[in-house]
Parts: structure tokens; C-alpha cells; sequence
């Protein structure tokens, strides 16, 4: 018997979206106005799912209060209030596209959780623009 | 490595539940409100959820301005401010719920994705009320 | 000492706006899609804002219950699931533009307060467009 | 051909973590705040989600009116503006985790809804904390 | 030339409405379900609104990392998991109602701001229930 | 008779808050993780308010198309998908807090307004930071 539980946070972060292997005209033609050079940016809204069986003695899949500290530390922390491409080491060389930001929020939070436990990725760029991952471990 | 992106729009319709097989009592009792003779209308959400691996060169499972265009072209430009039953095709002759239209919708966009590509249709009638459909391709 | 107190309700209907003192060219030029003559429709979301002081045996300005049971008489129940052109003694001779819709909502509202309370009407046509309505009695 | 069907619904109430097996210090210790020995409270938000075949007569998965009334009799009136712990029978012997809760009102629902059709709870304790659950049938 | 600030925050709570000079009868009959002896509870949505000029040196009426600081230390500690009726000095003798939590916060927040800065408390009971409080300063 | 019609819309985009008078030291102490040199970004979700008389004929107080495509000219094309700070005349020396930017836009929008219009200009800078502006024009 396996429940999903989910945790909303949230980060503030500048972008541009650029393939630096391309010459500019082919980074405008596909990216538009992503590619702006002095950036644009985004509120970005988190949900970070964790399915397993509920713990008999706490009612628990996980300790949100546990979650909430994970994802402050691996996620809100380094990326709040950042320019993605210029202050992280995830996207020096990954162009930050959601899904991208997507993959690296899963990659960082799979090693805090326990094996047994699966982990899902929703990411919202706006809110009419969202993601969601769930791995590559089936 | 699969990753879903979603994309939101919407478009305001009115409509009318009803069975031309049923005699008009039988459509009330089943229908209710919902079958008024003069239609009923809502403001439709509706979301596009396209499942596929990412481009390595473009960190996108499928340009969001390409998708954003498709649904306009195919969704909102012959569903917004029309009346279902009266002004289109798709439900001259299909009764307009929820679940009919998100059908109606998949298969509307089917065509237009590669076929390597899942589509799952998100439609809310209400805040309230909203359906889900992945297609009969499994 | 004055507070406000809200409630939210809703109602779907359908209508379209037309000035049958025009032609249909003209009726066209201003009201474009929204004056499709087989209608469109919208899930009105409605809030009522009632301010007045503070009644010291009960810390309320007025019964929300009773609040509710108004709204439901006199708003849910005469619009919901009707189209507002065809169906309503209100709209046979009058637009039904979302400020025409919340200046009615408020005159029938406003009849089954105290004299001494205040009224306002804020009432969203779709999630980007709403109107807000506070009367003629200052 | 399968479609999925979601209403949602909401009731207020209030709870207490506590495993009456553990120490005062230990219960304080996994569930902190939550431990309130005089409770605190929620806004619970509910998605109920029914899937199946669209009934080619209504157009419906199952009517929303009667799925509606089921949740309304099955879970606003026995547990909204109830104290979990304290008025209800499921929860006197059960920690009223969301995870549980979730469960609890799967396990209610599910007996009102025909073999062939399929249930998932969303629960949502706040905007930021909810779980999903689809039941132990696979 | 003025502007006004708004801060979100929440906290989560248990209470009773209740007059103690009453009968239960009465009590029952004026406030219903939300008179359960055992309690019920609510996520509390707050915004704070402080209005003043803009500061030529910061671009801010008031610097909102502090605004944060004083909601944390004045509302969301003394309130967040409490049961309202039994776990504050302020609502011992007073009823708990949207609209005096509305005010006692006010009257809480008032005197940490600059006397030339107007405040207002909007509180959110549920989604559907709100009130707003401007203060009794004019 | 007055009325207020409002209309949603929306931009992303990088800032930075900076004082060019201040030193780097006392930049960071008041504006913190908002001085990031390299900028970072948000959604910024935007309400224009137009409080008028309700045009007879029809029934509106302004045409929402129009006003919709006021914002889009004058707001949206310029600011969307841009680094405040860098790439508008508007901030290249004015801080672009929320509550210039208010001002800035309630400036651009106001000459296109008939004068017997009032507006108001309300700008979520994140779902808990919101200001309001309604000109200096009392």
C-alpha cells in the first residue's frame, strides 16, 4: 500500500535560455525571447512528491518537517535569488530550460531519500508553463 | 528518460447536456440544470501535457510557442465565445460534457505531435469539476 | 469601528452582448466574439462584501449563514445554469455585461441588508477580467 | 477507452498528532507543533477521482450530482467543524495524518462506487502539504 | 504620493465560537457547527497592507524583510498550531470570530509600524469566507 | 454611478535592487539576496483598474479589448522576457522595486485613459508580495 505526499516551495531565479554551440541568429530563431543576453526571470513553484507505505507508528510516509529542510537546503537555498547560468554550477554547462532545472531538482533530492521511496518533480515556470519528472529509475 | 511539459489555456463556451434519443422528462431527470433547453455556458481551463524525452540541443521535450500555436489554432480559435452544440462540428451530433469535449480535444491534437510523443488532456469545466484523459493508444 | 466580511459564490451561465438598437454590423464592431448570436458562457465568480461594525454578543457584522442563504436566493438559484439573455427578467431589456450584471446582483442584494451596512459587489467574468461595484449611495 | 473524473469538496476541522504509545517528550519530538495538545486545525481540500468508461447515453463516467452526494454524506457531514480525534470514530484509535485521512476516506468512498470504476484521493491539509492516494487494489 | 505594501502569511488553528452569557441552546442556535464543544480549525490566510510613500533612497514604503519579521514574531508564532480559545491570553474572553482575529491582529501589528503608515488586515477563514479591517484610526 | 472594470495580465522578468549612491556593503545590508549582482527574476502577475461611469449603449465602462491591448503595448512588449535594470529606459536610474514599478506603469498607462477615468494599478511581484498604486491625483 503506497501514498504520494507532496511539499510546495518556491525560488526567485534569473535564466536565458542559449545553446552556446549555435550562432546567435539560430539561438533567436529557436529560443525567441528566452535568449534575451541580459536575461529575464521567473517565479518558480516546486512541488516535490515522495511515494511509499505509511509509517504504522507516525501516520508518515516521510517527515515533511525533514522534506521541508531537504528541499530549503538542495534547492531554495542555491538557486533563490540567483541567475541560474551565472551563479550555480548545474547550468554553467546545461541551458536552464524547465526541464532541465527539472532533472537537476530530482538528481539533488534522490540521494537524501531513501531507496525504497520513488520521487516526483513538478516544476511551474509560470503558471501556464509546467513540468513534471519522475526519473529514470523504473 | 521521459519528462511531461504542460501548457494552459482557455476558451468560454456555451452548451447544452442532452440526448435527442430521450424524451425531454427522461433528459431532465438525468441531466438537470444542465439540460436547459436556452444552454448554460462555462469559462473552460484546460491543460496539454506532452510526454517525451528532452533534446539534448534545445533542453525542450517540444517548443512551448509551437504547442501554445497548435492548441490556439486547433482549441481556442473554434471553441472560444461559440456555443458546442450550435456552432461546431464536433459536437453537432456528441453530447458536450467534460469528458466528451477532453476527447474530442486529445484526438484534435493527436494528429498534430510526433508520434513518440504521449498526450494527456487536463479540462476543467469549474473550479470544481474537471477531467482527465490519456487516449486508448497503450 | 467598521470591518468588511466576504463570501464567495458562483454561478455558470451563458449570454451575449447586443444592443438591438444597432445594426448587426455595429453590434459586431464593438462587441466581436461576445456577441455571438447563439451565445457563449462563463463561470461568474461572485463576492459579496457586506461592512458595518462589530456585534458584541456575537463577533460577527452580520450571520454568514445568513449571508449565504441571500446570496443562494436571490443570485445562485434565478442565474446558475440559465442564459441570462433568454431565461432572466433582468437581462430581457438590458446588457448583460459583467458591470450591468454585478449593478443588478447589487440592487437585489442590497434590499435585504440593514440600511446601515454597506454594500459591494466584485464579480469575475473569467479569471483575468472582473468588476467591482459599491453602489450609488454615498 | 478510460477517462478520469475529479470533483472536489472541502471541510474544516480539528486535529492533533499523537501516538498514544510513546512518551510525551518522544511524541514532541516527531510531531512538534503538531503535538498541540489542545489541536489545531485545517482547511482540508479534496479532489475525489473516478475513473472508468464514458457511458455513451450521458456522455458521463458517472453522474457528478450523485458523486457529489456521496462525498457530501460520506465526508463533509460526518468530519466538517468536527475535532478528528475527538468526534469521530475512524480517528479514535488512528493518527490523523493527511496519509491517514486519505486512506480513511478512500476506504469510505470506495464501497459506493461500482467494481469497475477506479478512486484516488488528493488531500490537501494546506496549500502547500497534500497527498494522493489510489488504493491498495492493484 | 502613497502606495500600498501587502505581505501574505498563514497560520493554522483551532477554535470555538461561543458566548459564554448564553445558554447552549442559544449558542447552538446563532453559531451552529462552529460552536462544537470539541472545536474545529482553519488555515488562516493573512495580508498585511501598509501604506505610505515610497522611500527615495530604497524604493520601498517599508523594507519587507522586516514587515515578514514582525508578522513571524507577532502572528504566526503566538497562533500557528495553537488552539485559539484555550492557547492565547487574547481570545480568553473574546469570541474568535474572522472578525475579531481581524482586529486583535490590527491592534497587534499597529504599534510596531511608524504612526504615519496605515495598516489593514485581510484574514481568509476558508477560501470562500474573508474579512478586512482598516483600523479605527481615521 | 461609478463602476471599476479590471483586467489581468503579465511579464517575466530579471531586476535588481541597487542604490548607485550606496556602497556595495550597504547595498547588501538593506537589500540583500535582492542585490545579486547578476540579477534575478520574476513573475510579475499584473491587475489594471479602470473606475468609471457605465457607458449606456454599451453597457461597459471601457472596452476590455482596448485596455487589453493598451497593457500589451505599453507593458508587456516592453518589459516581458527583459532585465529591468539593462534593457528599459524606464530603471536605468530608478530601483525597480514593486512599488516603482507600479508607479512606472501606472504613469505609461494613465495618458491613454480618458481623464474622467480613474486607475489603479496593483502588481504581484510573487504570490506573498503585492503592491497598489492609484496616482496622486486626489
Amino acid at each position: 500500500m503506497e501514498i504520494t505526499v507532496n511539499r510546495k516551495a518556491h525560488f526567485n531565479a534569473a535564466h536565458r535560455l542559449h545553446n552556446p554551440q549555435w550562432s546567435n541568429t539560430e539561438n533567436q530563431k529557436v529560443f525567441g525571447k528566452c535568449n534575451n543576453p541580459n536575461f529575464h526571470g521567473h517565479n518558480y513553484e516546486l512541488v516535490v512528491s515522495v511515494t511509499g507505505p505509511i509509517n504504522e507508528d507516525t501516520g508518515y510516509v516521510i517527515d515533511m518537517k525533514e522534506l521541508k529542510s531537504i528541499i530549503k537546503e538542495q534547492v531554495e537555498e542555491p538557486f533563490d535569488h540567483k541567475n541560474l547560468n551565472l551563479d550555480t554550477e548545474e547550468f554553467k554547462n546545461l541551458n536552464p530550460t524547465a526541464e532541465n532545472i527539472a532533472v537537476v531538482i530530482w538528481d539533488k533530492l534522490r540521494k537524501f531519500l531513501a531507496p525504497a521511496l520513488k520521487l516526483k518533480i513538478t516544476l511551474y515556470e509560470t503558471p501556464r508553463n509546467f513540468v513534471e519528472y519522475s526519473g529514470n529509475e523504473s
